[in-house]
């Protein structure tokens, strides 16, 4: 397995050069204590616990899985004892509220450290980024007792979350889901139905899990209208917070998968369960998308995560493995030169550099505009970050996920025969990042929410809003690094222009949504990449006129976002290509004819 | 697991429709047996083996694998029968040589023939297609005596090949291999040397093993001028054809990979084993060039295969998924339409179509060049016929390797999350499927072979050779079909230009070749694809003209190579752009400074 390093070093290029975290920070109410000192240590802490705890366990994890007996799960060996670390360490509890125990710091933070977690360890980070997602679920639409009776154990990871959305028959079409919930007298409800696909549905890592589920109250109206989020959790817990008996909810059995061995996927049996309403009576979608939201930011991270590992395995590998005189031989004295001296392997690190690199700064700008929507105290900041956010979070999750195959492919391809072979840990990289194009919304589905509900619903304004920002950058650059500003400038406008002419296209015929939302996902990625490349070269530029000491450090910058430019973002050529061919190239054939 | 169904009538459009193999038969010495009906019967046949013993074979050898146990390999559960089965059809001595027992087919029918084989079951099919190749090797290179000795035995499936090139210090640049070979009084050689990466390199399925392996004779040059090939069998052979006792040849372990787990993938350890020389000292690579071509293509079907598999469980499932009303409601009855009415799946779907089918003719059609280049009375033909096999090789196996890497994902991708689970097979597939472009030479070996040798080398001739064939074919159709023959003439002219452009850009920066090569691949693949489309295209509109019964199969023949036209061949608009990027923008950056 390729140990994993976390790249500190770069961490620290995007959130302090960049994108001015330390001002950041010192401007956000309650971003006080995240001083750059803080910062630094944090980070340092967390990079060891990501490779000297969860690296290790990586390979353990895919090996052995999780094993399923009698409706009770075992993790991994070690997967408890990382966990236990992790919790009195207080990772859990690092942005979340102090009335709940927390420790207040801004949620950005928390980005920064999944990125190094997911990156060591994908399924064993998946376990408490479930809990985070369930914590600030029950912070936006639980009540105050609920909050009290479910939170503090929640965030000291004593207790962990779930979210059940999906059933046999319905995935992406929740409006088809079945399962209900039956008013008790009491208050609470009985659940009934069985939910699939349930990630970290059952574990031996806590002793109780708060399971987010979907359901129908009685007369509910059908689709997802009538659909409401209940609580309902693995051990039934009295008024005063303690353990009562077990809740009607069992693991029938867990999947095997491609990857992620070590989280398991369960099915779930919920045989009138006991549960708790959260949030108004068919309103669930509604509250639901709080955690569907962070998840899909978290599935981002897992993308750009396994990107950077891919990264460091085929990167390590190309320094060490000698094969064949390059065109110009740089080491005459050894029997060949190491392979990154041959032009195509280097095509292929600069690629996965290229994506790592710039995907971390995608993440990092998404967590910024996440502090700024939840902490502001400015109205407005809150409303901009959160359209912001609304617009990037299915470009993130998409196209950094897209991102990961292709880098995860090309590690394995760098490595040659060596990375088929499960030891090496590439082909682990790849079967593991597999899911982060499917799970929270297919990509699919990120192109269509993109398309459909955050450009064309919008009229184009969450999108001008932002392109607004990138000609402002693009304006204020404009007699400097022509080489950058001047295709992202042309870049953008025609992102614009592309999503005018795909909205006309809409009003005659609504398949054009469909026909062209991957395509315009994929430009909309290529292109906000351009935009931090850009500010990242920018930046290095401005530390090379300041005579700084990094120099190869930021002279690679600059040099990675001209291969981006030059070799990447070209792609747009043929993304744009096959939007212009419309709906009619892929409606025209008859479902029959698709014949075999 | 899919069940996979024998696309039999694709294939005979395919040689029958597009290709003429009826006339290509009957003009071919010693074609004459293979009438029209025979043809027919011998697919029909090996379309029931593939779907009814190999394909439900396929999820067992990749959860059972493969046991290695004190040297002996034991094949998964069921291999051994349908091995037998094999034999006893008659199925591997299809098209050799009839002194030797075969039964002088056109070698263009073993290449139909696996395509349904290896799309049922890739592990599998291995291990008859590496006897198949040392066949071809000792056929080309071996005395008579050798032939006599081996040939019978190899062609009556008793005894197996393989072949050993690859040890641990060197996989593409065999000029560093260090296995030995010290000749003998009696005439023989003791090898000795561990080799690695041996498909099927020990297995229960027959009762000798004959390795080819590549060896140093005693004061033989360094590189790759200084290596001989030699026969090592598993079990020495007397005169007679007798076995007799085992050989110092043993396997010293198998891998844990990725996929293909049904083969075994092994070390072997050759501890003074008796070989016997193949072709003349030194010369081992011309020789083994034989091998590596042949298995180049048969890779090539490998990618194809898996193409069409993961396009078979990719539509079946889209035709019963019910999910989400489609913007136009294919069935108001149902609950939800089946996701086949999605522009986007259709998308997916689309493009694996469009890739196998394109891909079976690609392979079709270099099927019938090696009929020409063994088989021709014609020296010119058989010369012209051995060139466009050698153009088109590297274009085929990396080419048909990286579209089955989208292909399969795809696949996975429209199943959404039951993609990702065992069970539904889709994810075998991409596992299988990733060796492919790595084995016989990755796909970066590939690139520069096509770029390099076949293209640069030759001044542009081979290229130009087959630029004029499918000129020639525009010119014949210039008033009809212009959506597609326009397009196609503006690629084939873009392609003898970039190839100009980057030969002369050679002559400045010899990295211009590994910096443009694998871009190269990719625009040639896309190419030589429009032009077999254009040629499905204009033979569906001929039948449809005709008034033909089966009109359904014909306009989505049509509306597929609209498909591909419009939506994939643009991607080479970006393979151009990066191209003209050139070296610099991969050489520039220090190797010290890809820093992790």
């Amino acid at each position: 397995m390729p140990a994993y390093k976390a790249p500190l070093r770069d961490i620290h290029f995007a959130i302090n050069d960049v994108l001015d975290f330390p001002g950041h920070y010192a401007s956000l109410p309650g971003g006080e204590d995240a001083t750059p000192d803080i910062v630094s240590a944090i980070l340092d802490e967390a990079a060891k616990f990501a490779e000297n705890v969860l690296s290790p366990l990586n390979p353990i994890g895919d090996r052995e899985g999780c094993r399923w007996h009698d409706g009770e799960v075992s993790t991994p060996p070690g997967f408890r004892n990382a966990y236990r670390q992790f919790i009195d360490g207080g990772w859990l509890s690092l942005a979340q509220a102090p009335e709940w125990g927390g420790q207040a710091l801004p949620p950005s933070l928390g980005t920064l450290v999944i990125e190094m977690l997911t990156s060591a360890n994908h399924a064993w980070t998946m376990y408490p980024m479930l809990s985070l997602g369930a914590i600030s679920t029950l912070q936006a639409h639980g009540s105050e007792e609920q909050k009290r009776l479910f939170l503090p154990r929640l965030i000291e990871g004593r207790w962990s979350g779930t979210m059940c959305l999906t059933e046999a028959h319905c995935g992406s079409d929740l409006g088809l889901l079945r399962t209900t919930a039956e008013p008790q007298s009491d208050g609470s409800y009985r659940i009934s139905g069985s939910k699939m696909f349930i990630s970290a549905g059952e574990q031996d890592l806590t002793e109780n899990i708060l399971h987010l589920v979907l359901a129908r109250l009685p007369g509910a109206p059908a689709g997802v209208k009538g659909i409401s989020l209940f609580l309902v959790p693995k051990v039934t817990v009295r008024d005063d917070g303690s353990l009562d008996g077990r809740n009607a909810v069992s693991c029938g059995s867990i999947e095997h998968k491609m990857g992620i061995h070590g989280n398991a996927t369960c099915v779930l049996n919920f045989d009138g369960a006991r549960g708790y309403l959260i949030g108004p009576p068919n309103k669930g979608m509604n509250c639901m998308f709080t955690f569907i939201n962070e998840s899909r930011l978290g599935v981002a991270q897992q993308g750009q995560g396994h990107t950077e590992a891919s990264f460091q395995g085929a990167l390590r590998y190309a320094r060490e493995r000698l094969q064949m005189r390059a065109p110009k031989r740089t080491h005459p004295d050894r029997p060949a030169d190491p392979i990154i001296a041959h032009p195509d392997v280097r095509r292929m690190l600069l690629t996965q550099k290229a994506f790592a690199e710039g995907g971390r700064l995608l993440n990092a700008y998404c967590a910024r505009q996440i502090d700024l929507a939840h902490l502001s105290d400015d109205p407005e900041v809150r409303r901009t970050a959160g359209q912001r956010l609304a617009l990037l979070t299915p470009i993130a999750k998409g196209f950094l996920t897209e991102a990961a195959q292709e880098a995860a492919s090309l590690g394995i391809q760098v490595l040659g025969g060596h990375g088929f072979i499960r030891e090496w840990g590439m082909e682990q990289i790849a079967r593991d990042a597999r899911i982060t194009a499917i799970y929270e919304g297919t990509n699919g589905i990120q192109g269509i929410d993109l398309l459909g509900r955050k450009v064309l619903d919008a009229d184009g304004g969450l999108l001008e809003a932002f392109t607004g920002e990138i000609e402002a950058f693009c304006d204020a650059q404009q007699h400097r690094l022509g080489e950058f500003i001047g295709p992202l400038r042309l870049q953008v406008r025609q992102w614009l222009t592309l999503s005018r002419q795909i909205g006309d296209a809409v009003r005659q015929d609504p398949d054009e949504v469909g026909a062209a939302a991957v395509d315009f996902l994929m430009y909309s990625g290529y292109t906000v990449l351009a935009y931090l490349w850009a500010l990242s070269a920018v930046t290095a530029q401005a530390h090379l006129d300041e005579g700084c000491d990094d120099t190869g450090f930021y002279r690679a910058k600059l040099q990675t976002a001209r291969f981006y430019f030059q070799r990447l973002l070209p792609r747009t050529l043929s993304l744009v290509a096959s939007v212009n061919a419309g709906a009619q190239s892929l409606m025209a054939m008859d479902e029959a004819d698709f014949a075999i």
